[in-house]
């Protein structure tokens, strides 16, 4: 299941030459309505890429008829000529669905600093839509089509009373802070205005993709794209669709995080006992970057110090006589000093979850990060090259 | 040449047992004045080791009569125990050199959140005092018994207009932001209070070893520490002091950048055009902490894309349509778009310089960072087991 999962969506995804490999690389989502609304997060990045700068005008207007993406080339860094391409794109796209350009946004994935080749590009998108389908396979090929160094699709499904809602991502890169070369679009037939749509968006961003951080990097290209067709006829109270939203969020997310480029581990950073969620996300994140620690664990070493020189790069409140640590729930450190034998802690799982308690407070937070390994330096090694 | 450069100074280093390779792990360095004025910069790190905050007291004083150095253990995060040892192992140093315990400093490096071996380490203070000597035989054994992951000893010298400075530095792994496992012993026989030495260390360590960030990590152990005999009787303009210091702070930065653990490349990376020096410093640290772009560096790939994506993330003042890249030399990005191309850079060399333009202003900086290799990975996953 993936977008076409909530009725009112067609999709598709096909290979139009963008991508040496000849792979899928155009993919469509559609959205026959009757609603359109629509509401999304982009990077926070300064340099944001030419489809970013175009869809956030797109989505401005609240309005989105469809999206048209593609993998192999990120269209960012590439000037006015790169805007021009993309609003082309949306434009092409409008006209063959006869709704304004205005309301078709525009996501792109690859290679930083290329213009992308526009012929290709554009044929492709004429075939995606004209092969565009509410079934299972076209939600399932518009999914395959967003991959770059992904290995697998990674979509979603969830049943909300009466709605559902559905999704599909790509990202296995620079996952990082406030998103990451993350492209997501979410779909649901529930009927909401953009503004309800918008304040469940960003809430469930928060405590999913935001707290996601592979390797620290931040992409030009981030969007998380919400969709809403109004084909089901339920209004879902807000509270109770962000609930399910975010729920969703969490699912994609965990799926790009055991993607991850060349990671062998899923970690889990659970900060408790902070004085507030933003004292527990700033040490979560901390020891989520810290590259010794990410090459310890990849080791499968419990190097608890390594979490603790992470914690103390922070301004969070903490007295360091007072920090705890637990590596896969053995106390390894306890006041700062050694607790248990870091012999009895067992590495070997894929997922590892680290837990700092501060003892300063009720407040907690997990980031979701990897550990860095030789694979990871040599998929990012050999990339535009 | 090292810290026995200057006259005054006697230092040695020797192994007791610390390591289990057998090699030199302790050094003792030994000011016999007639001066004992000192200054030091320790790590921000908020997990400050036990030597560290034994010998922030002993600074306080503004007199330091010798230095106890450790590798094979960096007695940091253990607690009320681990201060005592530092403190035992000062006593221990300032009992055989017949000066008061206050003015001895201890600096360690090694594993974190392991007792040291006292009876060894003590066995090994004894040996070191009573080998100490004032040639440069003894400051190459003390620089040669600092060393952990560094597969060389740095070392530097040089004489100013009638005293001389010298200097040891060790360090491979943990180089970052405002120092990182990062141990240096400077000394002169120039005759300075304490206030002017501490001004002039502070101003030589804020452009050369704060800008030296291997791995963005931090350690707890960092350690400056400047020491002055005053045995050349030659007093100094302070002024023209630090600008000796800084290039002797300089030159040991370079030695430790071109040793770090696993890097194959030399980067320098210099900001251009900004409106402030801070503003040059964060941008020039935010493209120096991308592990993408250091993995493409590795693999010699000029993808200029990755380093807008990490000027994008500060907060300096640019205008994004007005940013230029340079790797090598060649301006590969114009106006944030692209400009030569990537095919004319050259990374076959092992010093690489990416110049970032913010067209911004005047101010510019140079952080210093390496690449990052499976090298890198590899060490680090196998530290403590």
């Amino acid at each position: 299941m993936s977008v076409t999962a909530p009725s009112g969506f067609r999709a598709a995804g096909i290979a139009c030459g963008l991508k040496a490999s000849g792979r899928p690389d155009v993919a469509v989502v559609i959205n026959d309505g009757p609603s359109a609304a629509a509401a999304a997060v982009f990077t926070a990045n300064r340099f944001k890429a030419a489809p970013v700068r175009w869809s956030q005008r797109v989505v401005a207007g609240g309005q989105v008829r469809a999206v048209v993406l593609n993998s192999g080339g990120a269209n960012a860094c590439t000037g006015q000529d790169g805007l021009d391409d993309a609003q082309r794109t949306a434009e092409h796209l409008a006209a063959l669905l006869a709704v304004p350009a205005g309301q078709v946004a525009v996501c792109s994935t690859g290679l930083i600093g290329e213009r992308l080749p526009m012929r290709r590009l554009l044929a492709g998108v004429d075939a995606a839509a004209a092969s565009a389908s509410a079934s299972p396979e076209g939600g399932a090929a518009a999914a395959n089509a967003i991959m770059t160094t992904d290995t697998v699709p990674k979509t979603c499904a969830l049943a909300g009373d009466g709605y559902a809602i559905g999704g599909m991502a790509k990202g296995a890169g620079m996952l990082a802070p406030a998103l990451a070369t993350m492209l997501v679009i979410l779909t649901t037939d529930a009927d909401l205005p953009p503004a309800d749509l918008d304040k469940a968006l960003r809430s469930a961003v928060r405590t999913t993709f935001d707290r996601l951080d592979a390797d620290g990097c931040m992409s030009t290209n981030d969007t998380v794209l919400l969709l809403a067709s109004g084909a089901s006829g339920a209004r879902p109270d807000p509270g109770a669709f962000a609930a399910g939203l975010t729920r969703a969020c969490a699912d994609l997310a965990g799926q790009l995080q055991r993607d991850a480029e060349g990671a062998s581990k899923a970690i889990a950073v659970q900060v408790t006992g902070a004085a507030t969620e933003d004292d527990a996300v700033a040490v979560a994140r901390a020891v989520a970057r810290s590259n010794l620690l990410k090459c310890a664990i990849a080791g499968e070493d419990p190097n608890w110090g390594r979490v603790l020189a992470a914690v103390g790069t922070t301004a969070a409140a903490f007295d360091p006589d007072r920090v705890d640590v637990a590596i896969n729930g053995v106390w390894v450190c306890r006041g700062g000093a050694p607790g248990a034998p870091r012999s009895q802690v067992d590495l070997r799982p894929r997922d590892v979850t680290i837990t700092v308690d501060l003892s300063a407070g009720q407040a907690d937070a997990t980031v979701l990060t990897t550990d860095l390994t030789a694979a990871y330096v040599h998929e990012n090694s050999a990339y535009s090259t």
